[in-house]
């Protein structure tokens, strides 16, 4: 692989028999770090008698087997999130983002409704390298945030919502709008993409550090 | 009329002079206050010929002739605008309760992505009785100032933006979705129906003073 | 918390556990009024374990504990519903509003096609301070009262319906539409959100009577 | 032709010479009655050149020449309309109606907004077969007037409006969802559709006083 | 009820103890005719219990007690289907025409794609009143058949179809945009609203007869 | 080029300046062949003076200069058109072909609406090798054609009509959901690209004939 | 039937009774091969108590019973499909293409994320007669496979991947859009089609060789 | 400014006066870098005339003024453009981010249908710090790239095309739903906002080599 990044197993469209046979693979090839997204607890359960070291994060729904030895940058991806529904998706950003050797901080429950919340957390975003800005329903957070700092932004919709929340529509409509300068989005709940992105611009940063 | 309101004419659909026998017979009928939206400069020079203290604001298209002996009301309706080219619509709403007999104040350049700018005005806000947030792109505005304060937010969405923004779409559902409770929203660029229902709202508290 | 509202828990994206944490959380704090929507009878049952005077509205879908000693308003809050697959959203906004220690009538059954049993409320009508219209399918409902009251009338779509109401779209639009004036929206079902801004108007006009 | 309907002109996508060649054909096969929709002033100076006694209504867009001798069939087609912006589409309606031999009548100015004009009207709505209810922005006048009557109701949106009207998508959505039985939809803005689909249900009736 | 006919439940968005309440009501009151629409078997078999010869439906999930003592109308309503899978909507518009009084016919299996099918039904086309046409997917059969006859023609689209159908919009767009003239259209899956359509054109037919 | 087809230049989104570089260009390097869509006539005439025989098809919009010596190919393709609104695609997709070296047929009018014109067609569809069908509207023609032939059938919905044809969509989406088997879409209005994939499925049946 | 192809079954919309009696009815009228789409698992095993040699794909869920003795061509057809969750709709397409008598070749895992993949395939893309593109999410391989060959590309969305995908749209749009000449689209996961029409358009090479 | 980034007009919105006033209070605080998107040529014209050496980019529609004294950093962004119709887009971007400082270079007509013009660039590709695809239509660009670099990855889709590419929706859809990891996505048309994207990017490159 180009990038030296491990390869990450989407089980969504898998079958649990898949999910094994690849696991099974990887680790007759010697792979130490094995990471899996949207993986049902049921698909877990089947995959930990093959690997009985794998781990599981009921809310990201991420299997994970193995850690870098030490984060290979010191600069920080900041991940913040609106509510509490949207932690599923902000939380896949966070370990695909920390799994991949960056130094992650999260701070959560800071929507635009509260803004008070999210001004007391201006040190962190002072000291973020790259933002994650998760948020469903009217998915203003990206913006605020924008307008706060002068790093990358990479906006997550969320599916959260109901009504004209059209499953994400809206936010990803309004992020996709953002005002604020130094703002890209990604698909509605694809914190994993969120979490890679962030990496591949920390990565810029990083060199920098050795 | 029942409420009160005096007559008010939606120009868009209709011709010259159509428009002008309106008024015409209006002013026949001894109407002293007239108010119409919508009106492009060519058919106001029309209507100035056969009613001469006919007055027009270019940026709201709006024509208009007497103003209400005092404002009927202590109460004041704050109107917030994110961006310049939202102006049209705010002074749409702005001119209307005006014209209903509301003090009306104004704010303009208050977009979240510059939080700081909002938060400088919170004096206006809170003296408000009613706010009406405007804005397009991601639409925001609404959900930041609905947070900020607990009287009721009326938002208008703006058609100004490009590409995903959809002719108001996006700033339509972002404020749909508004997280921040005791916020309703009107149609996409309707100023006038923002600047009325704040007119309704605020006669109830109106009657208050007397 | 600024407005004197009680906290408000959305029980829809919450777990269980989640639920009974936070009102463990406030009955710890000495809460007396404690109040969630979109509760289903599981989780309900689940907190009425840790909180035996917890009650339960099974057709709003609410729990609620204590209420307020008096109303705070002579004020009325009408909540009018075309349907009775309308009725959650209606009662949703009805139990909101009244939480919120407002005077809520209800009149149901008053859909556009038999306009007679509309018009035969004239004198409920007459008597409330806003109005809350609810109604899925053609949401003609909010025009034709915005037609019969000079007070605010706050528009709720449902998601009632099939085929090309898409789940309550149609609603949505035609309300966004109303050729009323004095009409605002807010999200498809959001009998909550309605109820809220109702109370948040009614709060100005209560004032008056102190 | 089978049914005895004169051969009529779609105007809008064909040019003046298409028209010109269609009607000298016509009038070379001795036609007496001619009918064309959506046709502009230009190509109908163009058209009379050809045929001196073609007559033009402005507010329709119709060409037309020769009426029929007397209409076929007692029974009536009442045409009714909301706003004034939606009167060419009206217009198209009653002319299309009447051009194919029957008796009708048109109210104006009946939206729901202002629900007692049309009550005013219920003599007329009475004594109709078949009503054309003609409405833009919401849409609710075909649900409001199938409530009304017990004969077939067809309902025409139009492009009537701006924002969240989309173009007429807004009435069309509520139309088709309306909650009165016996009412269909055409096309928006199909003023013609609806005059010739309530001819054809007509005839059926016409049969009957022959 | 003005027009004559019984009252009819929408069975969709009630229990089954309201749909109980509903009959019970209705038997006290001596009503010899009941009949709902989109009823499950469980509340058939619930609604049984208490009206022992209430009758059911299967495929067009209709109850119906009681039948007219003879047809009031000599006129035939058609109904064609374009496939099986639109059976079920098919069949309710015939048996709520049936129930209302009118002679329908019934012809299935005639697609657009299979034209000679269509063709071979011209006999009974002719014969009929009124024609129902219903059809999912390209939604063309009632183009097809309103070129075939002059008679009025209500298309119903089903949602029947995957992937670009969107649930019945692919067929609902088709025929609005009908090129057959004398076709007016009802809701995706509507075949009650169709029925009814048809009946009450077909009373104006049915008057001659007498 | 692999496939020997000549260049093609699609003038819609270029300057007269670009177009004219680029001819003069293909002219310097022998090219006997040019073939350019979407040309205004403003931009052929300002070709012309450059190229003094390029040809200019004003229905399609389309400049071509040279002709290949003859058909490479015995098999024929035919173009068959639902209205005249829809001929400048039509005719765009058959001098695409034409100029590709096929042998065309055209057959104009046979929508949907009046079948039996297309029926009286049946020996020319036998003998094409592909069909193309063009409509717009409720693009119905295609699912009929496909019924009628067992060879491959190109769809091109077009953007004529209005209101709920969306621009062509209502078209497109009936033509994706086409029952005919063998049938496949192309872009809206791309007459060019059903041509070219007629040839290009023609090359398979011509290699045959040599 | 005209074209020599045996009748084939759609199983979506159809109870396991009405699949029994077709296969039922087929086996008495001597039919030696039956295929059928889109059929559970259930059904299958229903249908195979009849008909005992009936045979079941898992992936592509389809039942088959016999196969043609030879291939009728030498032309090959090749099916290309981007990610793993897109096989079943690939499948489809290769097993419809097959049963109808076809030689078909298949592969895997070439979406354009790792263009390599595919470019290390131009052998067999170069052999093929006719290319079926199989694709979700972004649907470019279409495109790059146009690009590649010559030959008619049918592109085949498919309603994988997640948010903004809305159910095989994305997928849909952008095959529609594709810069590469020579391409068509089928509706989302019509694998099926795209096979009918792939061996339509192989049987018109298919003559060459006999 | 919190960024040291020079302040931008945006001047799609503003009317020539507007322009004139804020350039010239810009000039008047000492400004030397000034820097405008959106801005028509009549508009540039009448800047010029109060800030003479003013320059303008006909096909960026970009007005600026002085340059970066040198590129303050190493690190190159790369912007990639699939077609010529994008190339007004593609230059905003890479104006912009040479405005602000960075090193820019640019590769056009590197669509996906000639994928070996692409490929052909590998090297360029590989010194890139950032890439920025912009693409029209089918928007497959962004994800071909992706998979070739392991660089942040920045997809514009274009409003270019026609039909079902419905402004430039389906682009966007195809770029949001991108297979290639490390990619993000800005609204349509958007070229300033992937070169500011970018620029905040290679940023935290750029601190690297000081
Ligand atoms: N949650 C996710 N959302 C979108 N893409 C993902 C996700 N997780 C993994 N991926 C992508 O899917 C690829 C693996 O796909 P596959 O080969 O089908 O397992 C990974 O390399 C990622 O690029
Ligand atoms: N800008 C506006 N947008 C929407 N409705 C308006 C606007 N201006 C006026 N109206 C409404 O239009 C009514 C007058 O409509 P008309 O009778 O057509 O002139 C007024 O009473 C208002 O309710
Ligand atoms: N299948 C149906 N689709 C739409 N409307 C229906 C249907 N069946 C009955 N209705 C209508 O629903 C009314 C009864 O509604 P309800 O009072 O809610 O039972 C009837 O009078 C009909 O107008
Ligand atoms: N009317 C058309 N619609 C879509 N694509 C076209 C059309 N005409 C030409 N093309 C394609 O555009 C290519 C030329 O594009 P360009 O290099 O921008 O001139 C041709 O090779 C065709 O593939
Ligand atoms: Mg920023
Ligand atoms: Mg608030
Ligand atoms: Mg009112
Ligand atoms: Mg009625
Ligand atoms: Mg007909
Ligand atoms: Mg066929
Ligand atoms: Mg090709
Ligand atoms: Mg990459």
């Amino acid at each position: 692989v180009r990038t030296g990044v491990p390869e990450i197993i989407y089980c969504a469209g898998k079958t649990q028999e898949q999910i094994c046979g690849i696991v099974k693979n990887m680790l007759e090839h010697g792979a130490e770090h094995i990471f899996g997204t949207r993986c049902s607890r049921e698909k877990y359960e089947a995959v930990r008698k093959i690997c009985p070291d794998m781990e599981y994060d009921e809310l990201a729904r991420i299997i994970s087997r193995g850690k870098p030895a030490q984060p290979f940058n010191n600069g920080m991806i900041l991940v913040a999130c609106a509510g509490t529904s949207d932690l599923p998706v902000a939380r896949e950003a966070a370990l695909t983002a920390r799994f991949l050797g960056n130094e992650v901080e999260e701070i959560y429950d800071v929507g635009v409704a509260g803004i008070h919340r999210l001004l007391a957390k201006m040190d962190v975003l002072t000291r973020a390298n790259v933002v994650i800005a998760v948020a469903g329903m009217e998915g203003a957070l990206a913006s605020v945030i924008g307008g706060l700092t002068d790093k990358p932004v990479i906006a997550v919709p969320t599916s959260v919502g109901y009504g004209a929340s059209f499953n994400g529509l809206a936010a990803l409509l309004a992020m996709l709008n953002s005002c604020a300068s130094g703002t890209s989005v990604v698909n509605i709940d694809n914190g994993f993409g969120a979490g890679y992105m962030a990496h591949s611009i920390n990565c810029l940063a990083g060199k920098r550090s050795r």
